[in-house]
């Protein structure tokens, strides 16, 4: 099996990293990877992320609030501890009942979040 | 865009996932999707995870705890809110300085944790 002792590491904190304000409920921060993106989502109460879909596989983690999402006309209420497995292109939204922080992991990166074409999200 | 409204997400909770207990000081719960798994570590002060590596990318957040790893002679001590990303391939080593919950991400799942062929990890 090849070793790549070569290549960096890099250690993050959550903390250090820039936030991004994409409409007055909703700051995003990005660790971007080679495969995989993590996302720290901070989502004020009454915040509304409207139906999308793409092609990354996405797993949304809850530390704290809740968060509803829809998916296919069904409810599902993601409290703290809770994760939902969202596979590739299937159609969701979700609602922020309380405010929440919410870790979002998309398999490969989500382009549109790093180019900012991500329009959907950002306020007017 | 396709749009995959048929497909299933999936809710789960750490709490109600089956709890693996690798070694006396370590246990693992796994939720794993296509192209990315998640796992919740739970290490006892003391635990030692010896050097190793994987194709696996592999994304670590520590929820609580202090973890140190150990990477190409380079000590990276990991504490609550701290995420460290390891390429491809990288050889690393971790010991648990206190009690910690760590958050592992990886792409693609780990085949090796899902097949039990992961006895680095497993006590004697």
């Amino acid at each position: 099996m090849k070793q790549a002792q070569g290549k960096d590491v890099t250690k993050y904190r959550w903390a250090d990293i820039p936030e991004e304000e994409l409409n007055p409920l909703l700051t995003r921060k990005l660790i971007t990877g080679d495969r995989v993106m993590l996302s720290e989502l901070v989502l004020k109460k009454g915040c509304v992320v409207p139906a999308h879909h793409h092609e990354n596989e996405q797993v949304s983690y809850v530390i704290r609030g809740t968060l509803k999402f829809e998916v296919n006309g069904r409810e599902i209420i993601l409290r703290a501890g809770d994760v939902l497995h969202i596979p590739s292109n299937v159609v969701h939204s979700a609602t922020a009942l309380e405010d929440t922080l919410d870790i979002d992991i998309f398999s490969p990166p989500r382009q549109d979040w790093l180019d900012g074409t991500d329009q959907y999200l950002r306020g007017k």
